[in-house]
Formats: C-alpha cells, structure tokens, sequence
C-alpha cells in the first residue's frame, strides 16, 4: 500500500521562518493560532490522514461508489465512519467563521490541513471540500435566515454540500443553461432541469446534502444575466431545524471516471425540487464565483498534494529498488545492484518532484495568506494588494499546479517502471485522480483566460504591477553573496514577465486572439516566475537557518536546481507566446 | 464510441511525395511495391482497422481479459474473430521474409499498417506485434530447424509470439535475473522461473504460443554476460509439425493495469519446462536486442498512433461542442453558441496534436525507411549510413515520440473538459494506454542513456555528425524565398544540436553523470531537431505540390506553427542540459 508523511516540518518552516505568520497578529485570529496551537493542530491533521484517510484511499479507489435501485448511493467502506470521526474531531470547522461554530482560524492553516486530507486520500476529501464552498456561498449570499438554517450544520459536517452548474450541453458557457425555477409566490421556487458532474451529489455519509444550484427563473433574461442560484436540500429543513419530506432531487446515475472513484459524482435530476433563492435573482453568476474562486484555489492544493503523495511514494521505491549500477561507481558494492536512485535521470525526475512540491505549496500559503489579509486586514491598502494577488495568482495556481502535479504524478509513476502501471502500487490512482484537477472548477484553459482576459489588465494592470514591484524591491534588497545566485533567478523571472506583460498590453488589445493564444504560456509563465520568487524566499529563510542544518541545506541545493533546471522554460513560454495568435488560426476549419 | 479514420492521405503523401518510395527500387521488395499496389494495401488495412479493429476497442477496455481457475486466459469477446480475420487476409505476413511465408514488402509499409491498426486497438495490436518481435529474433538467430519450426506459423499468425524478459526483483538491469536453465544433454533445457509483466502471455486466440524466454543456464557467470535466450513453445511441436503435449508453462495471474486492459499481461510460470536454446550460450541478450530494437521502434508508433486516434476525437468534439463565443466575434450567430474550436487555446492544442502527429510519422517512416536500407541496399555505404541512423533515432523515437504521445492524448483529453474524464467517450483510455508505451521496452530514461551513453559517441560520434551534416547540406541546398521559414527552423535545430553535442561530448566523458542528468533534455532535443527536418521535408514536398492544394496549404501552415512553437524548446533544453549534473546531484539520499 502506499504511503504516506505528512510534511509537517516544511509546512511550519513556511508558516513560521518564510511568511512569519506570528508577524500577522493584526489578522483576526491569527492571535488565536500562535505557533504552538498551530504545530498541534498540524500534528493532529497528519495522524487523521496517515493513519484514518490514507488507508481508505487504495481500497476505495477499487471498490468505487455504488448506486442502488432506489437512487441511494453508498460510498466504499469505511468512509461514512471516518467522516463522522473527521467531524467530530472538528476538522471540518477550523477557518469557518465563529457565528456558525467554526473556530476562526487562519484560512492559510486549514489550507495547510486541507493538504493532507487531499494528500492522503483526494476524492474523500472532496466531501468535505465541496460542504465548504456551499458554507462560502451562503455565508456571503444567503439571507439571516439561510446562514441560521444551514451554516452550523455545514460547518459542523452534520450536512455536506454541493455545487450544481454542468448540465449535459454547457459547462464553461452557463450561459446556456436551461434548468428552471418557477417561482411559488411565497418565496419557494420549483427546481426542474439535469445537472451532470455533481460531486459527492449523493451519498448517506451525512443526514442532508444542500445543493446549491444555478437555475433560471421562468421569463428571466437568456445567458449569463438570467442566472440565479438556488439552495436546494435533499431533506426539507423544518422551522425547529428537523429534517422533512425528502425534496425532488435525486441522483439519476454515476459516473464512470477515469478517477476519484470513491467520490459519488453524480447525474442529478431536478424534478419540481423545492429551492430558495441565494441573493438577488440574475444575480446567481456572481455568488457561484464566490464558491467557485475559493474552489480554485482549493484544487491547486489538490494538484500539489498528489504530487507529493506520489513523490513521496517515488523516492520510496528509488532508494529501496536495485538496479544497474551508478555510473560513476557502485554506491553499494556489497548488493545484487545499486538502487535506482544513484541513476541521475531518477533522480533528475525526483528533484524535478521536490522542487515543485515545496515550492508550489509555499506558493498556496503565500496565496492563501493574501485571503487572509483581503479578509481580515485593517489596513486597506493592504487589503486591496492582497485582494489583487488573490485574484491574479488564483487562476495562475489553479492551471500551474494541477497540470504540474499531474505531471509530477506521471514522473513518479515513471520511477517505478512496469510496477507504476500495475494498480496495487497506487501510483495510477495519483495519475489518475490528479487528472481531474486539470479539468473541474474551470478547466485550465479557462484559468488562463482568466488571467490574459480579465486578471492581468484589471484596474489598469495593478496587480501584475504590484507584483513586478515586489519582486524589483526584492532584487534591491537581497544584495548578499549568499543569496545571488537565488536573487538572479528572481531577475530573469522578473525580466521575462515583464516582456510578456508588454508584449500582452501591446498585442492582446488589438487582437483578442493575441491574447488566446499566448494564456496558457504566459498562465505558465507566470507559475514558474511565482515559484521562483517563493524559491528565493525560502533561500532567504534557510540562510537565516531554521534550526535543522541539513534541512536548510536541503532547501538552498533545491532552490539552485529550480533556478538552473525549471526556470529556463519561462524565456521558451514568452518566445512562444510572443509568435502571436497568426501559427495558431491559420488553418481554415476544414483543414484540420 | 469514439471515432477513428486512417490517415489514408497523409501517409501516401509521405510514401510518395516526401520520402519518394518509387526511387528506391533498388531496395529488395520494393519494387514488388509499386505506388497503386500500396495505396490497395493501405486502403484495405484502413477499412480493417475503422470497422473491425475500433468496434472491439472501448469494450475491451471495458471487459478486459479474464484468468480461469484452469490457467486459460479468455481475451475480450469478438477478439479471436478479429484476429482470425486479420491472419486469413494475410495482414501479419507483410513485411516478414518469402521464405517463411511473408510477402516481402517493405517494412515502412507494414510500419503504416501497424499504425493504423495500433490506433484503433492497441490493446489488440500488441498480439501480433509481439508475434513479429518473436519471429525477428528467430529469424536472426534461430537454427535452421527452428526457423522452419516457428517461422511459418508465426508468420501466418498460427502461433503467436511473446518476450519474457521481466522477473520480480529486476526489469532494467536483466544481469539480475534468475530464472534458470537446465541442460538435459539433448539439446533440450529444463526452465524454471517466474517471469512478470508478459504482454499477450497467455489467450485462446491462436493454437500455440512461442515464449521467447531469458534465463541462466546452471554454472554460466554472474551478470549479464551468463544470459541465455530460449524458445519455449506453450504447446511442444512434433516433428511433423503437429502439436503435442502442453508445455510446463502457465499463466499465473493477470496484472492490474492502468490501461491496454484488452492485452493479456501475464505473470508466467516457468516450472521445468522444455525450452531450446536459441543462439550461443550466454548471448541471449544480444539475441533480445535484435526483438528490442524493432519494438522500440514499433513502441514510438504506440505513442503516434494513440495520439493521433485522440487527436481526431478531440477535433470532431471541438468542431461539434457548442460553448461560448469567438474572442473577435461569433462565428456562428445564429447557433447558441459558437464551436469550441474558433478559440485560440483549444485550436493551439489541435494545433500541437497535428504539428506532433504528422511531424511524428514522418519520422517513423524516415527511420523505418532506414530499417529498409540498412537491412536492402547493394551499396554499402548507404547501409552504414542508414544504420547509423537507425541506431541514433530508434531511441529517441521511442523517448519522443512515447512522452509526447501520451502529452497529446492528455491535451485531446482536455479538449473535451468533463467529458474527457468519463470513461465513455474514449479519451481516457487513449490516455491510460499510450501511458504504458513510456515504460515498457525499456523505460524512456533508459532510452536517453541508451542514446547519450552508447549511439551517440559510437564510432566517434559518426551518426549524430552524418545527421548534422544532412541538415546542412539542406540548408546550403534550399535557398528559394518560399522555404526559408523552414530552412531557418532547420538551422535553429542544427545549432543547438551541435552546441549540446559538443557539450556532451566535452563534459559527458570526464564526468558520466553530467551525460546521465542531461540524457532525457538531449533526448527531447533531438526528437524536436528531427521533427523540425521532417517538417521542412514535407513543406517543400507541399510546395511542389501533391495535387490537393488545400491539403498542401495546411502542411505549409503546420510546418509554420511547429517552427514558431514547438521549436523553441531546444534552446530550453540545451540551457537546462548545460547546468550539468551538479544541481541533479547535489542533495544527499537522506535530504530528500
């Protein structure tokens, strides 16, 4: 079976000695969470996951969700139980808000928990993943009265949540959706129509699911204007809070993925359900993105973690497996053989695993702390930057480490040779389930779309410029011999983005599709330039020494290599995109 | 069910346009081909491959191959038909010696078949693929009376074949392997091992199976150099060429796989069972290379082939999907929604999927041209040159064309968003079995040594400077206006290749690690240098006009799009490769 550690050491080294977060007491609740409470509660997390989540992960993966006749759905054994401990431990509450009996925390230190559930185990995850972005769009959309009915129970994990918005013929155009909401008068709306690739659309690990779902109200104004979002629960919720009648939602069929299996997505059909309208009516576009942006940075992490699952898993085999020889000389003259690690295209592939998982997973705290700042912050100019970051680099992660994590999955999955193509040693099952970050919540080409046709000229470039500046401050500051070689790959970072950021500007506007065809390397672009930046960072603070020598050393060598082996590709993305939009639609149609 | 049409067209266009096949009669069996004798056979292998290959593919995948209690192994239902079909037509038999049966022709001919029935069916095509490997290795160093024993049969299709190389504890480094040989004075040996990983191992499609099995014979020496090859028959044969009892031979278990779920991957059981050693003693593994070799270059097709069945779905689904609207417009105001492929991001994809698809066969059937010279031509040294070459790129097509397969199939994957991920469309069982074509006949790692630590300084570097010098004299020799786009790519990929070349040369030596580190960069490399000539060859191919002016005007524009944006990752690859080994290495095993 595969394993498991959870990465406890180097998500404190980037909580405490990189983004310093006992420097951020002006956040609310981050005094509530000093260092000791954090170690704790990261502590506690890794044992949830090795020990409880991790060993569900294969079994379910085989075993899968089943549907019965009667529209039930039961997900493999084990799950229902180990949800309902992850719940009453109160991992499903730490950054929810204390209104609702969430405990307040930073949301950079449930990200860092959400980590590991995902690590360890990706489609049980999701449960509690999709119930919180349910709570986020309620909290911020719903009435008093939705917030008191529903969010105590989300927070708590007494009920799950789900997102509705596919239906068989439009997924990124919801524009084009045609289930309807035809109004009661009474503040109830009937619910008709099919939704397809519900996560954890059904299931009875939880009493209710509260489905949120976009709709149409009858006579409402065609394409994304006419867009409402509905709260819809599988049990009526009486006035005392008790469950009622069994609403008309049921799930219609699941399906067969390539993974995630152990997580019940679901066809879902609407027949006359009774829901509840979610904020103003054709406004529903913009409460789903409340979910959907905090969704978006929630599968980064999900690409990063099975990239370390499955580096970890890699680095197992190539120090335990004997094969060939070193080419410099036998590393371990008394056996059959050396192990594969010695070779150093594995290990080529390892540093290659290491280096993005650190420094991706620094990337998502440092994120994450920009919505803890736009969130909690005191000072608005601090609020607007963050919220500027937040906006730029959460299309940025969401396409840079899923597609990344993907491929890391697929190099580790290399390392094993034939035994990675066999299912018993797990590493398909990372392939697998990473896949489908690279698709849902927006597939990465959208992402960067987002991010040439909307994030980067917002506010007249202000983000990518604030950013440009951060890094040139950098670069002024960090004038030590020890950190060259770290502050020289944040200029060639620098450099290049710049030059692409021009090049966009000057080329993007004129021809919309300049800007098409240049997203996804300059979406990649900008990946690669963020790490680097985290990578000098954490240079800096390895340099300063954490306490563990060789750790920090550890950290100064991966920098070195991100610097000398990945950062080189940002100057053939911007060659790249800088050809133009003309290679790209030359072609008629038929010429295909 | 996903869709499949030869590319009937193309190919032809390659046989007859660029590569000229017409001019090449004094290769033997060629002229027993002329250009209406091989558009017959390509026709008729399409019309196979699209309506009796396809059909049987997603179901396979879905059925996969079931183990009996007894040991027998029944394949996916309509299989055995399908195969009996293809051997009474005589596909098997194409490219395989007169003298055993076969027709003769040349193998870039039979190299086309197999691509098309490769895309249609992987999973079915690896049961006669594997018959051929097993026939070249008797061919080259079997005895005369084991030639006249198998050859025919397995040329017919009768028997099929198998390679048993793997064994639990070792894949790679085959010097560990145990499984051992005992003589019994007669000529004949007593084999016992297990053996894993054994594609088409075991079935009921055809009335015997020929193993080609890898075992120590008891007392040879240590390591590689006490590796004897042997024939194995599951069925032993009488001298009348009846069969006779059954073989200790059986099929323990099936693996699990990822993916090519319809191919019978075997755990075999060798317990004292006859076998007959085939070549000298302790020169099994030159006897293997000889079947490696051509499998590698039969694997690289793998990779082609999936990618270009991925390929055609994916643009029929962007062509057909209705979801948002043009960045300069709509392009279909009258529909709901415009066709996702007037969007630069999905079109750049297409592009990349063409650009690497028909870049890609050209480069198999260059390489496989060279298989028919060096094995052919009167002229001595055209048969160097072209072996040469063959060595140089057999690797690197199996590398290149494997990784960029499987990307491909992910890219066309992607095009699809969610639909992509369910398992009833298709895309993701061309991803999960173009991903086997990475790993086995060696894994792509072992491909880049193979090609920086043997071919490329062989016979002091000859096969890498005789390509050089080719690009060059293309360069000198194609001056006119229309073709400098593509002779100016030709010289990017010469550049570059020269400076990685001469930088292996002078740092791969004094340090064997610096080659390892920089081995798979070089491989890719090398894999873009030789699609960017392909691409030049078919646009002046284009240029002089093949008669279909808009399918010229389409090659020119791929051939543009390869030169703006694929080529520019050899500078990124040189960059990376010239750090050396030093940041790959750098890390102690514990500081992983």
């Amino acid at each position: 079976m595969p394993h498991y550690t959870a990465p406890v050491q180097d998500m404190t080294f980037i909580m405490d000695e990189v983004l310093g977060l006992d420097q951020h007491q002006d956040l609310r609740g981050f005094a509530d969470a000093p260092q000791d409470l954090r170690q704790a509660i990261l502590e506690g997390m890794a044992q949830f996951a090795q020990d409880v989540l991790l060993p569900l992960n294969l079994p379910g993966d085989q075993e899968g969700c089943v549907r019965h006749d009667d529209g039930t759905v039961t997900p493999p054994k084990g799950f229902a139980e180990a949800y309902q401990q992850m719940t009453e431990a109160g991992w499903t509450a730490l950054d929810s808000h204390p209104d609702y009996g969430g405990q307040g925390l930073p949301h950079v230190l449930a990200q860092a928990c959400n980590e590991m559930s995902s690590a360890a185990n990706m489609a049980f995850a999701m449960y509690p993943g999709l119930t919180h972005g349910a709570y986020s769009a309620l909290l911020h959309h719903g009435s008093d009265e939705q917030k008191q009915t529903y969010l105590p129970k989300l927070v708590s994990g007494q009920w799950t949540g789900t997102m509705n918005l596919t239906e068989p013929h439009c997924g990124t155009d919801l524009g084009l959706l045609r289930t309807k909401a035809v109004p009661l008068g009474d503040g109830r709306y009937k619910i008709s129509g099919t939704k397809i690739f519900i996560s954890a659309g059904e299931h009875d690990m939880a009493e209710n699911i509260i489905h949120l779902v976009l709709a149409r109200i009858e006579g409402a104004p065609e394409g994304t204007k006419g867009i409402s979002l509905f709260v819809v629960p599988k049990f009526m919720v009486e006035p005392d809070g008790s469950l009622g009648a069994r609403n008309g939602v049921t799930c219609g069929a699941l399906e067969h993925k390539m993974g995630i299996h152990a997580n019940a997505t679901c066809v879902m059909n609407y027949d006359e359900a009774t829901g509840f309208l979610v904020g103003e009516e054709n406004k529903g576009l913009k409460a789903m993105f409340t979910m959907m942006n905090e969704a978006r940075l929630g599968v980064a992490m999900q690409g990063l973690a099975q990239a370390d699952v499955a580096y970890q898993n890699g680095l197992i085999y190539a120090k335990d497996r004997l094969q060939g020889r070193a080419l410099t000389g036998a590393k371990n003259p008394d056996g059959p053989a050396d192990p594969i690690i010695v070779h150093p295209d594995v290990r080529r592939m390892l540093m290659e695993a290491k280096a993005f998982v650190e420094g991706a997973r620094m990337a998502t705290f440092w994120t994450t702390l920009q919505l803890d700042i736009s969130e909690k912050s005191n000072d608005e100019k601090a609020r607007e930057k963050a919220e500027d970051y937040l906006g730029l680099f959460t299309p940025v992660l969401k396409g840079y480490l899923t597609d990344m994590g993907f491929q890391t999955c697929v190099n580790m999955q290399q390392v094993l040779g034939g035994h990675g193509y066999i299912e018993e040693w797990g590493m398909s099952q990372f392939v697998r389930d990473a896949r489908i970050a690279m698709i849902y919540e927006g597939a990465n080409g959208v992402q960067a779309l987002d991010l040439v046709g909307r994030k980067l000229g917002q506010n007249g470039g202000r983000a990518i410029m604030s950013f440009i500046a951060e890094l040139e401050a950098f670069v002024a500051a960090e004038t030590s011999d020890e950190m060259k070689p770290y502050v020289a790959g944040v200029e060639v970072a620098k450099a290049n983005l710049q030059q692409s950021g021009m090049w966009l500007m000057q080329n993007g506007m004129s021809n919309f599709d300049n800007a098409g065809a240049a997203s996804t390397d300059f979406l990649h672009q900008c990946g690669i330039s963020l790490l680097a930046y985290m990578w000098a960072l954490q240079a800096k603070a390895a340099l300063k020494g954490s306490g563990d020598a060789q750790f920090d050393d550890a950290k100064l060598k991966t920098a070195a290599f991100f610097m000398a082996r990945v950062l080189p590709r940002v100057v053939m993305h911007r060659k790249v995109l800088e050809s133009g939009a003309e290679p790209v639609m030359a072609l008629t149609e038929d010429q295909f």
